[in-house]
């Protein structure tokens, strides 16, 4: 159990640590969130698939050297725990709307880095029906 | 290496296997294929997330009932081991247009089952790019 709490709260600071990089435009500590010894890949919104680090550390470096880059807000996290991998599910707050992002999480020496994320636009409206239906049970 | 490659075509078959139920609107094998022993979450296209096999399960019923649910076609699948996890990354083709999942699977009993779902839409041009400048480097 301590373990598992462990894990929850080092997930939940990892996926924080990504929403404050994206926020500074910290290309370098975006760089080593994420994963050196696992194979990463990411989907932006609307995006195809980038596999591999090289392709995914690109579009960071693209993303967060442009001025035009949306500002972000991440909310309403849940972690869930595999072992040595976690998600991260929550929402993401933008000026052009709101999206859902799932954020993987490896294990690499002693620390949580990012393997994948996917972002995609959700209804606004269909928050409400979430916190009314969607618990977590398992 | 056996191992992998094993792990590979497991993990690939039970993605298939995904598809399968869907298109044969299957809610029988769709629910065996989903996890038991650990946690399970989904997005679906635009929905917010749904957290917990109920939930989750749930959603495939009625998805899977509905004579309007759109025909589906998985296509360009990548794998990604984490060792009793997996990511499978893919291309979805409906008749409404593209999307991109990633779906997550985890070891149970030595079965890969479903812990994860999320679909996302893609810009059909933006396939073109993707085959030029994504290879999986790791």
């Amino acid at each position: 159990m301590a373990r598992e709490t462990g894990d929850l709260a080092g997930v939940l600071a990892a996926n924080a640590a990504f929403y404050m990089a994206f926020t500074a435009r910290d290309a370098a500590t975006m760089d080593r969130l994420w994963a050196e010894r696992h194979p990463v890949a990411c989907v932006h919104p609307g995006w195809p698939p980038l596999l591999g680090r090289e392709a995914v550390m690109e579009s960071w470096q693209r993303i967060l050297a442009n001025p035009d880059s949306p500002k972000i807000r991440c909310f309403h996290e849940r972690a869930l725990i595999y072992g040595a991998v976690a998600l991260v599910i929550c929402h993401e707050i933008l000026e052009a709307g709101l999206l859902v992002a799932t954020n993987t999480f490896v294990r690499e020496g002693g620390l949580w880095r990012l393997a994948h994320h996917q972002s995609s636009p959700v209804a606004e409206g269909a928050l409400v029906a979430e916190e009314a239906s969607s618990p977590l049970k398992n």
